[in-house]
């Protein structure tokens, strides 16, 4: 008996598996080059579309920050779609391993949509091990339009990203922004800036003000590298902004600070007279609160920024504000992964520092005379 | 003359070598077993010191369960030192890779000290790639006697912990706990209560309320198969607690839910008339706003748990508390890393709802008569 209803099993397999192909077909997707729709968080149009400064303009800046400069921290993907679903294939330039972040913050994808007016949090692509990545972000959504963005990798470089949605579904480039970002900020800083140790690309404090704010605010985080080189003050003198946030005292040395901090802020305001520009401390590094050495350090970084803000201010520098360490991340010695790098928490607490600030300057700059010379529209792709 | 002068400087390379040498060794540590330290965090004695439940007792639980139960999420090393400096030496028993979770989160130490009556970071052990771990966990300490806690990994298994300081320097089991730990929290639930995705274990929840409250806070979270089994509510009952913080709506279906959750409970509150059980609904998952599918699921999740908690109401049930999802994680919807796992920054926002519940819990419980049968002080190695 066996015997005999085995061809019919055989054929009834062949047709079940044919009929499995043909649902996997009509589920599959369409795939966008990301390219061709919309990016923001970018310094300048750039060659390599998801590098932040072409190679051609480090040229004369340290060689950490030449590699650092083609990570995709800050950009970001704007598009529309009525689709019921979401993949991406990304590749990535590297693999990366890095003990204080998540494989998702420092190779992964983070997902927005606009929503009511504000910006939502929808899902991640998570990276697996190696270069080639590819995953359902989002299903079963319902089928409006819809606008999202899409955060790049904050510790990775990205060499291709392909969207896809349905094949019914309309996947597009916006014609305007949901939210309107006529205001850009420039953050120059450290590996805080640049995103460790967020969760995902989308919690970096950058990020976590452009939602807030809907300024196009671009990050030049650059890890480790944020040493205030006299090349990097003229790189951002040439980048358009309504407001310039240096962030970057965690990384020099106290001798490096007093050496440099004063040349550097003075070409960046030779050159963008009016431009407000926000000096920020080093956080406190929680470790320093034992390490005797590195907390001596910190409060010696600290201390010769002052110095420099207290000069400047002594000469009448205009639209120049400043921030302390004591109001960043809270007191409660928990904002850290490792004692120097902000988690989820702490980059909360220092948006929450930053925000009115910057707020504050960008409406002052805006209620002058002098605004007809300012960044205006941002550059983008 | 070079010829001439090369026996010397070979001469002076070995010299030099064996001086570094000297140097190194001056400056080598003491390492100790830390399973002759003070271990808290442990439902109960084990075999092996840092599981959290003996083979033997975990026969009736299913795999999945049983292999977690090896992990050593919550558990903690108290010690006391004057050395300047705290090394350690770990091997892990798997390596790791989890998209959601930093390599700290899930296979690093998580070092606090006791200051000023309380518990402060200090630092953590970095995990590279591998199972072999070694690192300094701070340096340049002053050489005053301190109270030391470090967690363990929540997301891998600890065969073997070395703890090294200077050589003339004390290492010891602290005679008293720096913070009294005489009442005992034991929380069941998913990976959210194993520690999914803190960045360091110290901020998992169970881990922050532990702290805050000075309770022991006992981790028996199982990452995604905290499914109301009856065997695990015939385990827990012979768990000493003051409290049962069940957190296990995240893994069951909404049908496991609404066979399982009434009996697991009364089974509970059978074996321990008086202890006070609360029970907290699941999280809204954060992507279950934009997939429908999702989002039904957790609604239904909550409604079937909520039939349990009105039908266990009516019955009369005493000592027992419930915490809505609304209360849990904020409404900025930016609380996980990846739709479902909390970040330090939802950590510290269910810890928040959960602390006045549990301590208005346990108050309660003292005040009435019934405490002389009450956990107690905590069992421990």
């Amino acid at each position: 008996m066996i015997k005999k209803i085995a061809p019919l099993l055989s054929a009834l397999l062949v047709l079940l598996s044919s009929v499995t192909a043909i649902a996997q077909k009509s589920d599959s997707a369409i795939y966008t080059d990301a390219g061709t729709l919309m990016l923001i968080g970018k310094p300048k149009i750039t060659d390599s579309i998801y590098q932040r400064i072409d190679s051609v303009e480090t040229r004369n800046m340290p060689d950490a920050v030449r590699r650092l400069a083609q990570r995709s921290a800050g950009i970001a993907v704007l598009f529309e779609t009525n689709s019921s679903f979401i993949r991406a294939k990304w590749k990535l330039s590297n693999e990366v391993y890095l003990s204080n972040m998540t494989p998702i913050g420092h190779s992964g994808l983070d997902l927005y949509c606009l929503k009511n007016g504000k910006w939502q949090y929808v899902s991640v692509g998570k990276p697996d091990k190696g270069i080639m990545q590819d995953g359902t972000l989002i299903q079963n959504m319902d089928t409006t339009m819809k606008q999202f963005m899409l955060y790049l990798p904050l510790y990775n470089g990205l060499s291709d990203l392909q969207l896809g949605v349905a094949q019914d579904a309309v996947l597009k480039k916006p014609v305007q922004r949901g939210i309107n970002i006529a205001k850009r900020v420039v953050v120059y800083g450290s590996s805080i800036v640049q995103g460790a140790s967020a969760s995902r690309a989308g919690m970096a404090y950058p990020a976590i003000l452009q939602r807030r704010t809907g300024y196009d605010v671009i990050n030049l985080g650059f890890s480790g590298s944020a040493k205030m080189e006299i090349e990097l003050a003229e790189y951002l003198s040439t980048v358009p902004a309504d407001c310039y946030v240096l962030d970057c005292i965690p990384n020099p040395s106290p001798e490096q600070i007093r050496d440099r901090s004063y040349n550097f802020i003075k070409l960046l305001r030779s050159r963008q007279p009016d431009v407000p520009i926000i000096l920020v401390e080093t956080v406190f590094r929680e470790n320093g609160n034992f390490d005797t050495r590195i907390g001596k350090n910190v409060r010696s970084q600290n201390e010769e920024i002052r110095k420099t803000y207290e000069r400047l201010r002594k000469e009448g520098i205009k639209n120049f504000y400043y921030i302390e360490s004591a109001r960043l991340t809270g007191n409660d010695h928990d904002a850290t992964v490792d004692g120097v790098h902000l988690t989820d928490l702490g980059f909360m607490r220092i948006a929450d520092a930053i925000q009115p600030v910057l707020e504050k300057a960008i409406d002052k700059y805006y209620q002058s005379e002098k605004i007809l010379g300012a960044a205006g529209s941002p550059l983008q792709k």
